[in-house]
């Protein structure tokens, strides 16, 4: 199967990366190979991140096409 | 098979949509019962939204948590 490719990029904020887990988790296999990358942890990989328009964290990459994604920490989370 | 439930919720910007649902397209029909809203036409659907802590438009909520999708038209695309 010819599978498109998906980078789901964060910086590993530890409120918000079981939330946004949950939308690169929700990404279909069959139609996208996914890579879920650290972008604090793996600095090589900003500048492929920023060529694909990738402006903040976290984003999602479908096809080489950026969507970034806001979630916003609740302040319940922070207490 | 018990799916969760996705919602997509949009504006219809004409330049924003084919990306939009992108996303929506994207999420893994296995989990996920995907609907896809337009929330300028569906007005009705307005306060569900803002039930789930949808904010802006487009959003993606999955197990009711929103997430908010900035695409950011690009330049050439209104040439």
């Amino acid at each position: 199967m010819n599978r498109s490719r998906a980078v789901f990029y964060h910086a590993g904020c530890p409120v918000c990366v079981e939330a946004e887990q949950k939308v690169a988790q929700a990404v279909d296999p069959l139609k996208y190979d996914v890579e879920i990358v650290h972008l604090g942890k793996a600095k090589s990989r900003i500048a492929e991140a920023e060529a694909s328009g990738v402006k903040s964290v976290p984003a999602l990459v479908l096809d080489g096409v950026p969507f970034h994604i806001n979630f916003g920490a609740g302040i319940e989370a922070l207490k």
